[in-house]
């Protein structure tokens, strides 16, 4: 099984958190059964293939690979395709993730036409599902890259120029061939260059309702295909561009309702984008829950203070704990999982990097669930939990609900307020339920 | 006349661009025709009457008024109440402007009870109408303060008490009433503390429910009421809470289409609060006029790099010929105006920096005016502007057309892009349009 | 004993991690010995008179307090003064807390004048004294409040009129006599409104100039009144002002060096203060010691995304333990000591809000202190650890201990280089470190 | 003379401010004399080699060049670095600008070691020295690029492995050679990576000593070489690095005074890295003035609300005549100018562009210049403007002057402070000095 990861003998063990070796599992423990399901299937990891397997450490001050990957020597674009697939594999089967997301670049170089680079495309593809057989490892969500080649500089639906839009409608329609043939369940759309360098030379309406009918036909197509999976749409709030027309949540929210796409869609949050909105990523995702839109999550981290998308690995327990508490009440995931996104720094030149920050990051999460799972069956904490549903009492009888059902008016409600005089001032507790947090992430006895 | 302004005499006159007087327009000249319109009657200029007179300089770190205001001075609250409107009636006459926008408790104290304060700001209102019938002078908006009492401490009507929530539906069915009776003609929704201090102890879901209730039964009361304005929902994205929900134009649309509110509203864009989003005031506006919905604006400004509301007054040429552009491409404002919601520094402690201000202020509109209007006559710059109009002509013919009325698929796209090959780069052009709009920023011969 | 607080029976006890009441600490133990000293020690927390004490919940939207405390009831304010000193120390001794820290305004109001302010403070240090003598609760540092008052609006000693330097001169002398008096280990500047609103009407060399004068008088007469005690400095970015000269730990040490300061000065670092700054408080307090300056802490923390001081509790263990392997990696605090310069949520309205904050803040400190003493007992992380260490061993021999001490020229070195060849890229292993500081947090031996 | 840029028929000319021509300066006419001094010698006008010449257009989600620059096209290396060159100085012969900088790395490849790299340098320097006599072009500084090539990784200077350090070194070598060779007045050291990813893998101390060394060897090798012009540190806060060490002005001066190395430098400030730490231009330029080391500007500018460098060209009036008016004020810039350090958008394909740019951005400072002249010829503005004067009167007399000598106690000035009684409020005048400026911004008699 050794070829591209000498290094790692045989698959990462779980050895629980007594355990100090840096290649082995403290927390994650695939196979524990939590409510009646494996681990794995609460968390449905999933590695991103650009980053892992694609990714160079470069950055604007440094355009070269850092990275002297094996697997991306060979005598030709396709070559080099096939060993990175070899390599994504055995990545797979060592670490012992499940799932993973690709883009269509990734997985297949671009070819001299849309016809070549649909028949490249299509010949990983068969790879990759024989590979998928071979060892169960299964494709969380497909996408396509449409935003690195030079025609999409001006947007790919949102470009001035239809002959561009025609060719990213060309690569979704090759992307979602992919993701039906590899069971893909969800089909993910990040709108790379949809947005503006600038708004003086940009006709804002205009670009918005070319990403509308780009978005409408295809769902059309995914229909004609019988995809079972879902949509996803994932905000971001600038970066490449000024701005993003999915800006967050409620950006994309808002568009799906404008351009009635809201049955068609769920959103795929990322942590890092949330905090380039100003938002926390526990906001984003209540926010996408609260909306019953909640599909997909991409669970890297940025860096305070710093206003570009680094990408970092998760390794921050009180984040994973709010963002499972959301997945968690709201009952799961049924399509989507927990993609990684993430990429090591760029100092991080060795391959065994890749598994140290793979290996550290499931940790976290897994003890996240583990936490979760207590407070849940505590009933404590989030917006199940006893303390947030009975401060809001009150709604759910008397004066309360008729106002939740509207049945009442301004001058009764003034009525109301002369005769109940002035509220008494009720303390929300946040310090306390802070603590009462802090209780659950340094607790000793979930192991 | 000379009452609280003493060192204004007079009306301040327009001298033209020459002059180098601090108490004369270059600019504004209100009763210049411009399309047939008075400079006045495009701009609607307002007031905001609790900055420019109840503003006390204050901040997190000086709790206490730093002017001394004449008018602030008086044996009880509602003595100066009164003294308060005469002194904002000689400023604006004096000024020279138009409109006023005011909170209820700007313009009457709060009572013992709700029946108190409905009377005291029933008495200011009644003093008020005569004042405006005596200058002419016209409110623009009216609004209601529901954030600054400590019962609003956890919202208003997203508070988890629906006591809370009664009493500021008291408060506004009489801010609706005192709108109506000075003719306003418009009503501004600003969620002062409808937002969170943290997600820990909130219901996001369920507050968000409660603010579309209290919206709906805000527009019946209306309607029942004959208000023959329009309600203006005014996004900010913090601060006072971490979160609020209506955070930028785009969460607005999204709650009012949700919650189906959008034939019902409005929306008061603000400029500073479009930063506080990461966004620019000119995306903004242009978001709003896209969908339709750009009633009003607050035209303060902040400071770059600075992370909470500053409210100052605004001086950018540029800033303001992008604001107006949007305003004037889609004909103008029928029942909102630029309010100022701008404050002086807390060290311009003299009344005559409040007319500094504001002259200044108006001036730097005043050339923007003139300005879009010639750039609008030489139909360059703007979304109707030809360089704009052109660079997305494709979508107005052939392949393009049938993109955006959605009457064709991806497949058909696809041998589309196999035929037309790899489309041609094109310019975007941002540079070259920058300096055109400098070329119209510094004209020499706009006067 | 129970006069202000009866809802909090005797002292807070130590009940360990297993402890689920929200009146006793999990972690915090004062007496615990490590390393051969109290808990309580090494930790040396103080209370922040003003955000406890003298904080209303106030914020630019809710002028008016809405907390009801019993202590701020009074027929007079020298009455209202003496109330709260005893609520203090009722505090202090039910917390189990044994140091504070206060501004002279908080301790005493000002006067009608500069004599009549100075009694009233001389008042309630007596007072103090007599209290801290009874109970052994310690003074950890006093400073001056010279923001609040209108007169400071242009700045304490930088404003532009020497009559308000003067006033300021007049509080710091009283404040350092307080200090004195009461055996307070620090004095701190934090500057207060010692920046500027704009540079248009600002001369910041002459502004510098005059803080360095000040600061040379306080010297001056701290030794002449044989102050036995730390001068601290404490940066912050903005707020109130646009930009504070004492920006971030390398402002203050420029001006330090600048102005011949350095040998009288250390550093005191907030934690909210450096993420304003877009620091990691890690960063800010790694600055001052690497400087040798790192004097004492404000622990409180901010929100990611929000631009202004919001001054929360510090809850995040991560961020604690980074902090204090700063502070014992250099030997621990002299004079300094852990000031918590938080406040409760304004929503948080109950007295028992002020124990549930502290105590949970202090075991959130215990805890990273055990962490961090099994981290320096392990020698794993921290600049001291061996991962560190044995990265910049190169510079302790041969090319690169000459490097260091400058023993080499740049063509000797292009010589060095050549015959050296391309460099071996060598991993940083950030996310193996990040794992390793995971296995430390969540340990569930560290009890 | 046309080869690379047909599209431009010799020189751009100067037609004055009603010219519409795109390609015509407006306010630009270098031999203009004002105050005995070509305007071309004021501004000193640099173009950037790298964005100009060398930039692909690329960003993390392009790695692709976008530009299909006819220069960019060679049999080899060297031959497309010589190609490079004749197009540059093409275009600033066409341009009519007299002045560039570049990197090392711009000018030369990179070769197969360190001796190769020093040859091809050397051969691009002899061609650069023969098209400068031929042209009269002057060289304004050089700088090594030491961020991009793979081993830079961890930093040049401030890496851990003194190899790499030693390959810095090299390099630095030969840049000073270069610019002494080319009769450069100015040497800039931008940290590119000198900073770090995570403090977690980190010695700061250690870091910045290394660095300290660096800079100290390379000052004795400049004056062995006998290099006649400055030393420039340029500050960047963040980006590619988590921290620049070089943070911003004070960190930079702070780190000179600490390393006794401020008498061997002066600052270079970036606009854009202004904006990066949260401060404006005008701010960084007043503080590298204010400590005497304003040495030269890189005028390009950043988009409010975006969190990395975009190097966008200035269009900003108002931020140039502040950039401006702290140069006049010091008595302009000696060795040092103004650097674009500006790209033309991703979006801007034609090489026509970088004409568009240079010429709009040359003429918002022209204009610039043209008002920072009128206003100090009035005095009005700025720290040596009368307003600005007289407010900080009262430190040039009496007790002020007491307080600037340190001639005075705290007890002296308390004693005055209570004598003198409270001060008068006196208005900073913020709104009047804004729309002051406005006046000359806009004036229509500025031509």
């Amino acid at each position: 099984m050794t070829r591209y990861f000498p290094e790692v003998e045989g698959k990462i063990p779980y050895e629980g958190p007594a355990s100090r070796s840096p290649l082995a599992f403290r927390w994650y423990d695939s196979e524990r059964r939590i409510r009646g399901r494996r681990m794995a299937d609460h968390l449905r990891f999933a590695v991103a293939y650009w980053h892992t397997f694609k990714g160079g450490g470069t950055d604007p001050f440094g355009p070269d690979s850092v990275y002297d990957r094996p697997w991306s020597r060979g005598s030709s674009e396709l070559e080099i395709a096939e060993n990175t697939l070899d390599a994504a594999f055995e990545f797979f089967e060592k670490l012992g993730i499940e799932r993973y997301c690709f883009h269509d670049r990734d997985l297949a170089p671009e070819g001299s036409d849309v016809a070549v680079s649909a028949r490249n495309l299509a010949r990983l593809v068969r790879k990759a599902k024989a590979k998928q057989q071979e060892t169960g490892v299964e494709l969380l969500w497909g996408t396509a890259n449409l935003f690195s080649h030079p025609r999409y500089t001006h947007g790919a639906a949102t470009n001035p120029d239809p002959k561009v839009f025609a060719h990213a409608a060309a690569q979704v329609r090759r992307a979602i061939d992919a993701t039906v043939t590899l069971g893909g369940s969800g089909y993910v759309f990040w709108g790379g260059r949809e947005g503006y360098s600038s708004l003086i030379n940009t006709d804002m309406r205009q670009e918005r309702e070319q990403l509308a009918s780009f978005l409408h036909l295809a769902v059309t197509y995914a229909k004609k295909r019988r995809f079972k999976g879902r949509f996803f749409l994932e905000p971001k709030a600038k970066e490449p561009t000024t701005h993003q027309y999915d800006f967050d949540v409620a950006h994309c929210l808002n568009f799906l309702r404008e351009f009635d796409l809201l049955d068609h869609f769920e959103i795929n949050v990322e942590a890092n984008h949330a905090t380039l909105a100003t938002h926390s990523f526990h906001h984003e995702l209540q926010a996408a829950a609260d909306a019953g839109k909640l599909g997909s999550l991409d669970i890297n981290s940025g860096i305070e203070g710093v206003g570009w998308d680094t990408d970092n690995f998760p390794f921050d327990l009180r984040e994973c704990v709010c963002a499972l508490l959301v997945v968690q009440t709201q009952g799961g995931l049924s399509h989507g999982g927990l993609n990684f996104d993430a990429k090591v720094r760029r100092g991080s030149f060795d391959t065994l990097d890749l598994f140290h920050a793979h290996v550290g990051a499931m940790d976290v999460f897994a003890r996240a669930l583990l936490i979760v799972e207590r407070m849940r069956s505590d009933r404590v904490l989030g917006t199940a939990g006893k303390l947030v549903r009975e401060r809001y009492a009150g709604y759910r009888r008397g004066i309360g609900k008729r106002i939740m059902s509207r049945n009442v008016t301004l001058p009764e409600l003034e009525e109301y307020a002369l005769r109940a005089g002035e509220p008494d001032l009720r303390s929300g507790r946040q310090e306390l339920l802070e603590s009462m947090l802090n209780d659950y992430l340094y607790c000793t006895t979930i192991e």
